[in-house]
């Protein structure tokens, strides 16, 4: 039977890549990713037909991925992060809907929600909302009233796409509905190049996000809630726990 | 130095468990953590001091590991999933306020949300809100908060949670809300027993989780958005391609 493996791998370095993506690697015949992901990899493609395109090109890349299982290949689709959160996973099963004899599974990987949370301390310890701010393929209408919605819920939000080469005010304008709702001393954070050479994070006020040169789009931006703290330098968000020993996970 | 990693050792099997994790604890003289999860890592721990405790010893589990990391070991605190979500990482944090003198680091791994959207499909392929529906440490009125304005917003919604022995109710109160801003129709779905054995996948109906005695404790929920579909079984998400290959992750 024709199947597909849509791989999350991760951040980039192989200690983030779990030994289920390593397997689905191994066990292909095809590897089909985006240039940058398919090179953090090749350490386990040798021997493997692999396909790798350029930015902007995920349909294509589908496509190909696709056509491959359709003449009897094993094929592992490569996405950096978790290729379940606005990764490849959807795209493979939209372009491959009139091909139910195609197996198609999704091997979950750490995406940037978690590991920025966790260079950044713990503040993804309470309710949270990921949000990307890229307007590609989704209104800035859409966009900002999720981000209104989140701040007056008081999740702690992560954003994905922050900045593009073309789009730099779009954070300055998150920042400000969410300070509609949140106090510009909230504490925030954001880590750039997640695992990869040159990782850089920085904890800082919700306000100081604002003209902020240094976050670019290969960054990930966390805004704490109403009852993040900073400790020794780090972001953490409670639980609620009263120090007692009740609750549960 | 003093040293606590906490460390996410994902769903429960080998397969999900990073190498950065499996390094950690190896790297460790101690491992603390609540009994099952230290079972489950049992082939790691060979000739380590391992201290574990029952549910809802939390902050004992802690003040243990902080008593073992200011005695000079290097330890492991482990949790399920990541210990960055809903988990141990804030906690430690917490205890650990009066010490700066312990480092702790924060390995991620692959929570609920991750591997039971793996499984369902490709359900957080758009932006999602992660809800708890433990009141043991929330009020139930944010709660309710969140979940409104969770699908006012059209987020792709993830239920930790969903019930316990004492709270039955609490997701039919949660489908009540969502239903006022999203179709009962809406394309979900549930995970028991992520990555253990028994793991169990449902596909349904936003409203057929209403009264749903098989969802318990152990499950993962997954609403979709306004724009979630089935396809060949599965919940997908669209980001919003249009086939044509524009856009980018």
């Amino acid at each position: 039977m024709s199947k597909i493996y849509v791989v999350g791998i991760g951040p980039g370095g192989r200690e983030y890549m779990t030994p289920q993506a390593e397997a689905a690697i191994l066990a292909s015949d095809a590897v089909v990713g985006y240039t940058v992901y398919v090179k953090l990899i090749e350490h386990l493609t040798e021997g493997k037909k692999v396909v790798s395109t350029a930015m902007r090109g995920e349909v294509e890349r589908a496509r190909i991925a696709l056509d491959l299982a359709l003449k009897g290949k094993t094929v592992s689709f490569v996405s950096s992060g978790d290729a379940g959160v606005y990764g490849m996973a959807g795209l493979i099963r939209e372009v491959a809907e009139g091909h139910p004899e195609v197996e198609i599974e999704t091997v979950p990987g750490i995406t940037a929600a978690m590991s920025g949370a966790a260079v950044l301390g713990a503040p993804l310890i309470h309710d949270f909302a990921v949000i990307s701010l890229s307007d590609l393929l989704t209104s800035w209408e859409l966009i900002e009233k999720r981000i209104s919605l989140a701040a007056e819920a008081d999740f702690v939000i992560c954003i994905y796409n922050p900045k593009s080469h073309k789009r730099r005010e779009h954070l300055d304008k998150a920042v400000d509905l969410i300070m509609q709702h949140r106090s510009g001393d909230t504490p925030s954070g954001y880590v750039k190049n997640i695992g990869r050479d040159g990782q850089k994070s920085v904890v800082l006020k919700l306000s100081e996000l604002k003209g902020n040169d240094d976050i670019d789009m290969f960054t990930t931006v966390i805004v704490g809630n109403s009852q993040t703290r900073v400790i020794n330098g780090e972001l953490v968000t409670p639980r609620g726990y009263d120090h007692d020993g009740k609750s549960e996970k």
